[in-house]
């Protein structure tokens, strides 16, 4: 077995993403060991402005871009400059992998699509995460977030259970998407293991989204032109945590199994003959009555005990945490997912949470200064020393 | 280049999972072309019952196990009878991929750990769907998404935009965390493709989800204990589609250059110089009146017209979808994610969104019955005839 490096160790991802769709995905490949070269443009990842209030001391490192970006190594380039040009081609034909969230028209511009890259290193594979798919009536419109949540049924879902269109609080289809991304780009890697071929791989922010939302909603719909959308059990507005005396609780109480158990923890076995309630199609035409009673009984005794309660009938249950009480929650502590950096006062970082026991988890580093690793980079690029000083002391390039 | 079967093409995958998670999964394995084995218990998968009403003459075919589960096969087993020990044993020693979503007592109880399927077959990536790290507090504790979301931040986060902890309208852990765990599978399959060694991959449910939310919103607390959580543009109650004069518009305009296209499209371009919205760092300090502005402005036009005058300043806008109009999306449609089933009455399907010019994708499949490929599955496992029609006879078995 080699040493612990992450299951990803020996590959090289050439990273030409910014904000947040494209950062996740290569945060993802670099926490599991692939080497990740962030190029950002001169004025920097726009997420090092955008992503909150950055310490004093250190200008551009906002805590959205922290955690989006550990274990990169950042080179500055203008793209549209020849010197940095030059780089590009010389980083792709050295790398497994490139990604980009630039809209195709950038990308030709820029000579960097599948076509041009792919000439020069067949093995590429060259993932482009895209607003919509190619070909169809918004092929190359701008995407961001919201317009995403908004057109893909996101907000839609919102409505349905608040009343009115809203955003889920979160970079959701950004966060999801460059999640997809990542595992898309690994199934490329598994491919070419066997064919020894790169190839393209488009990934649509929209459509992604799309099938994110009506595999859960399109319900009923699926089979009746008529009939209605949303998984009823989700779209109740008591599809919420419940509010007991001290707080609030989460109980999960879905299989027969689960239901007699919660019937029996508040002391009321004989409701698991009650017609609403004695199976699980019993439990789901009669939802919002089933959740109305758990909520009402749930306001008898405090979480602690409910949860103690539930947990010894096998129900599933725990409290509700706040994001103040999530960082002090044990098992997330205790796991190393949210640590303490050392040797950074206060900076709470986080890691990945997947654990590969042959390949390990390469060690954890925080993210780059921007262009922090240009000097390296062109050096293994193999630009002589005068060169390099050429390259980086032109402000615009590198 | 092999013909178009999907980069997975080859990889055999034993699925041991259920409801949302572990589906999801497998499913964006199988849409790429693996081989998906889908184990079911006797009373089958949760989710053919629990998805919403499956058609009169196809029980068990919720639309929702429908959207999960396309292009697996399916074989029914007892795992807890010597009869379906042996042949998920065969299963396993023949497979590229073991996923579960079992406890991990479950897990042990049934043989089904890495230590003893490893034993069988060293090349086996062993996943296991946790919803706890091992060795925390809350190891082999129940988890499911209501549970998750409630202690992993998510409902925290509505709270803060809406004012109450409420779950998000989607079984978003499990979801997000399915397409996490396909991703670190194909993460050991690289590796196994350099060491020819399988190993256990552990996804926990609730660091995963913790992780997504706090890389989101751990904010000003990163660098300060008592600095503020959460990303202000996000958490404004203001982040929502915005009303136009018929409908309702989703608008981003965060770089300079969106943000002086928009004060353009608006007729008010002195807005450039206001310190309030002159910069990035700006706008995000003075959300709240930024947004308030846009929403404004836009009661002022119809959709159609506010998106095609924004766009002429490529500013990114998309009218609001509700999850009606979104079946008509002439670029979904277009994209063919949503396609009209042949031969299935009224039945709308969904497909893989990622496109792979190598590989391409395999041909699509509806979801199994249950047990629908038991006896082919036994088949190819080398069971003889009347070995098969013992198995399948036994209704606990297969």
């Amino acid at each position: 077995m080699t040493a612990k490096r992450g299951p990803l160790a020996g590959i090289r991802v050439l990273d030409c993403t910014g904000v947040i769709v494209g950062p996740t995905a290569t945060l993802l490949l670099a926490e599991q060991g692939a080497e990740v070269i962030k190029v950002e443009p001169p004025e920097g990842d726009l997420m090092r402005r955008l992503g909150g209030k950055a310490p004093a001391n250190a200008p551009g490192m906002s805590p959205k871009f922290m955690h989006f970006n550990r274990n990169k190594r950042s080179i500055v380039l203008d793209l549209k400059a020849p010197e940095g040009q030059e780089v590009i081609r010389r980083l792709a034909a050295t790398s497994d992998v490139f990604v980009s969230n630039m809209r195709p028209r950038a990308l030709a511009s820029l000579g960097l699509t599948w076509a041009a890259l792919s000439a020069l290193n067949p093995r590429l594979v060259h993932c482009t995460i895209a607003g919509f798919a190619s070909g169809g009536p918004y092929d190359g419109a701008p995407a961001y977030d919201t317009i995403i949540q908004g057109l893909s049924g996101v907000a839609a879902c919102l409505e349905t259970v608040i009343g009115e269109p809203r955003f889920a609080p979160f970079v959701l289809t950004d966060h999801i998407v460059g999640i997809i991304a990542a595992q898309a780009i690994c199934a490329a890697l598994v491919a070419r293991a066997g064919t020894g071929e790169g190839q393209a791989v488009e990934v649509p922010m929209f459509e992604n989204a799309a099938a994110f939302v009506l595999s859960e909603h399109l319900g009923q719909r699926t089979h009746d032109p008529e009939g209605s959308f949303g998984d009823p059990r989700i779209m109740t507005p008591d599809a919420r945590p419940m509010k007991t005396r001290d707080g609030y609780i989460c109980v999960s109480a879905n299989t027969d199994a689960q239901a007699r158990g919660f019937f029996a923890a508040i002391g009321r076995p004989e409701l698991m003959q009650d017609p609403r309630f004695c199976s699980v199609a019993a439990r789901l035409a009669n939802v919002a009555a089933y959740f109305a009673l758990r909520a009402e009984v749930m306001l008898e005794r405090g979480t602690a005990e409910w949860v103690a309660l539930l947990r010894r009938h096998d129900v599933p249950a725990m409290p509700y945490n706040t994001l103040a009480s999530l960082l002090e929650d044990p098992q997330l502590r205790g796991s190393g997912v949210l640590t303490q950096e050392e040797g950074e006062e206060h900076m709470l970082g986080l890691r990945h949470a997947n654990r590969f026991s042959g390949s390990g988890l390469p060690e954890s580093r925080l993210a780059p200064r921007q262009g922090e690793h240009a000097e390296a980079i062109l050096t293994e690029l193999g630009y002589a020393p005068a060169e390099r000083a050429r390259l980086l002391g032109k402000e615009k390039v590198a």
